[in-house]
């Protein structure tokens, strides 16, 4: 790598931000520049010094390039993508962050791009606050992210960006982009559905009384749906078969319940907490 | 009240741990006296100052019970609102922690009570964590606590019961056993089955992965099956409902998803966001 690296930061939200304090952080001698639409996150990720520069002006952003990040949501990528091989500079590497990677690495595969390098990545370490006021530079700190090369990736990009993530503390595990997605659908899509599900199970008036087992069963629901819709659309085959076996599970339970089996429900709230409690 | 008011706690878990160094806290001339059949349970609450004096003698811890507190799973405590009446001092002040209060106050009064008086209670201080190792002093400050009489209620049992819980710093709410049951079903035991049937719902290699969202959404999945199944067994009508609703709600969102229909499926994610945004 040579001495000055420039950076480019596209979407300054809390990943977007978070990623920028963290570059600033911990390869202090590259540049880093945000390509937003928004002009007040831009300001704001400069005066909190997470960004060099910053400008709405993508094009322009994209000129000295060496390492391209996308952090918009996750129906935007492809389009990006596309955007970035015709402007960035030749051999620049190019990775995202989207919560979904089946749809995002199929189109950059189609794309047979000449210029630029693209890896998808997905660094689980969201949040339900969202907006680069909550950006945090240890927000990967020994968090996992994904990596989903495919066969037509580029040996040399898939390097550099495993670099990129392990030197942000992060812990890397390849994977295919379709194992992925089936993945985080159980991890993370389903369990953001059932929490919305759930704050529309509860009228209105019980609400303002629940506790905090109430509020931590619901508490990713508060995810910006600006993220989620598209998040929800790209991966629903698989949230779709999931909500299906939720559906089921809730199901036996009433089950259960109806037929008032005492051992059959105490085996069933039995295993949830015994494996629960291993987890953390 | 006199002088010297002897407080006996009947189960030394959480609540009962929690009850006992919030009364030597606040009641600082109290005799607090706790019945277990745990005596390990007993030793720690008594190195940890919590009680005065712990046995296992049930009998005996009643003879001078001013105010007594039974903190046990919910389908035991009406076979012991019958004992205590059986032993306890004429004249004394019942109430009991259990989170279904529809039983428990009903089977109350069906004793015609003579020589004590009974008021059901239910504080909204759980936790996933549960013992008397994890009991705190201060569990109940600022908690809501529902108080359940009925018309057959002693007015002045009540009053004690609202005397009690405020020197605890506690928030009285008073309200029907059948409303309070309705309620907690919808605010509790719901989140707890939707915890639960997401545990069972992810493949067990997927669950090392789940990172904080996954963690919040099943957290109340680890509470004690010991309490919970009597809790979901008196309460089962309610729940049975609710779980229906559930159902019926993730079957509407799989509905969108199948349909692809972003304005509705972006309705529903925002309603839940913006409703779980107000609360905390």
């Amino acid at each position: 790598m040579r001495g000055k690296k420039t950076f480019v930061i596209i979407g300054l939200g809390l990943l977007g931000g978070s990623l920028a304090a963290a570059i600033r952080r911990r390869f202090q001698s590259a540049r880093v520049i945000a390509a937003s639409r928004t002009r007040r996150h831009i300001a704001f990720a400069k005066r909190k010094k997470f960004i060099h520069f910053g400008t709405t002006d993508l094009k322009a952003a994209l000129r000295n390039a060496d390492f391209v990040l996308v952090c918009t949501p996750v129906d935007t990528i492809p389009g990006l993508i596309e955007k970035i091989e015709r402007h960035a500079k030749q051999g620049a590497i190019v990775t995202d962050v989207g919560s979904t990677k089946g749809t995002i690495v199929r189109s950059a595969d189609r794309m047979q791009l000449q210029r630029v390098s693209f890896i998808g990545s997905h660094p689980l370490a969201g949040s339900h606050l969202t907006g680069v006021e909550h950006a945090q530079a240890d927000l990967f700190e020994g968090c996992h992210v994904f990596l989903t090369p495919t066969s037509r990736s580029d040996a040399r990009a898939l390097r550099a960006v495993k670099a990129f993530w392990r030197k942000l503390n992060a812990r890397i595990l390849v994977i295919s982009p379709e194992k992925h997605d089936r993945l985080v659908s159980e991890i993370s899509h389903l369990p953001h559905a059932a929490a919305a599900a759930l704050m529309h199970s509860v009228s209105n008036a019980s609400l303002r009384l629940g506790a905090s087992g109430f509020l931590d069963t619901t508490r990713v629901a508060q995810g910006d749906p600006n993220l989620w819709v598209p998040i929800f659309l790209t991966n629903r085959a698989h949230l779709i078969s999931h909500l299906r076996r939720l559906k089921k599970t809730i199901h036996d339970l009433e089950g259960l319940l109806k037929k008032r089996s005492r051992q059959r429900l105490a085996r069933f709230l039995r295993v949830a907490s015994l494996n629960r409690r291993g987890l953390s």
